[in-house]
């Protein structure tokens, strides 16, 4: 089944209506809660945060910078659902990613890879269904593949 | 009159259509204009720009930081229209605009009035109306006061 542009913003934004942005309590609990999932079920990747190699979920939450990081990130993942229906302003977006994430040297294999860590954070907020997990792979696929033209276009390692 | 935050929405992007994003002649050339239109009409905030204090628009216009910086500036401005209609979203993007221009030490009034220096922007291309101007400064206002109270929060000089 494939879904329009409209049906895939309209899935993805659905599927954050219990991901809140905000500097209370809950939106500083979930911003923590994304690293805290990321780095227990993903501990291979805390390479790419200096100075967390080692970091627990407990770690997670006494920290300052991953509440600042995870809300940032929290707020790159709604934006990314609600300018997916501008399609030069979501290629967009992509390439700035690929400027400010340039630094840490990633592999370029991991910017598709996000979106299977992504819905299942979601997952394990049981927030996600099938059709929203479809949509943010639609979208992952069209956010990678700018990624990657761009990677390639500035000529740095891609896939 | 006052508009509805979806009718605010649709005149900001409206007023973009012809303000182009891409990595090409037209996208790199828009980025640009809106510092060359900056430095020039408002030379007194070149200041804030390390090593640009005396750039003309000519410097501008070879200047690769400001290619780089007026691409970001332009997503920017793009993105503030697009998420406009979530409330939630577009303040933790004001929110984080603090955290990225703590380090320039603003004075806090600038915030506001960057919209009237856009909106001068869009009107030396002869591409705003009256509409979208009232609706940039009404999502301005709002974007504002969020960033003042962000200010204020975290004990900031703030107006």
């Amino acid at each position: 089944m494939s879904m329009s542009r409209a049906e895939i913003a309209k899935h993805c934004k659905e599927s954050l209506k219990n991901i809140h942005l905000g500097t209370d309590d809950e939106g500083v609990q979930t911003a923590k809660d994304f690293y805290k999932y990321f780095f227990t079920n993903f501990p291979d990747l805390r390479k790419y945060f200096k100075g967390a190699e080692g970091f627990t979920a407990d770690d997670v939450q006494k920290s300052e910078r991953f509440e600042k990081q995870g809300s940032r990130l929290q707020l790159a993942v709604h934006t990314l659902a609600e300018i997916f229906e501008n399609e030069m302003v979501f290629k967009a977006y992509a390439r700035e990613m690929v400027h400010r994430h340039r630094v840490f040297k990633m592999d370029p294999a991991l910017w598709i890879a996000f979106f299977t860590v992504y819905t299942g954070f979601l997952n394990s907020r049981g927030a996600v269904n099938d059709q929203q997990k479809a949509a943010w792979m639609a979208l992952g696929k069209e956010f990678d593949s700018e990624i990657q033209s761009f990677l390639k276009h500035l000529g740095l390692p891609h896939v």
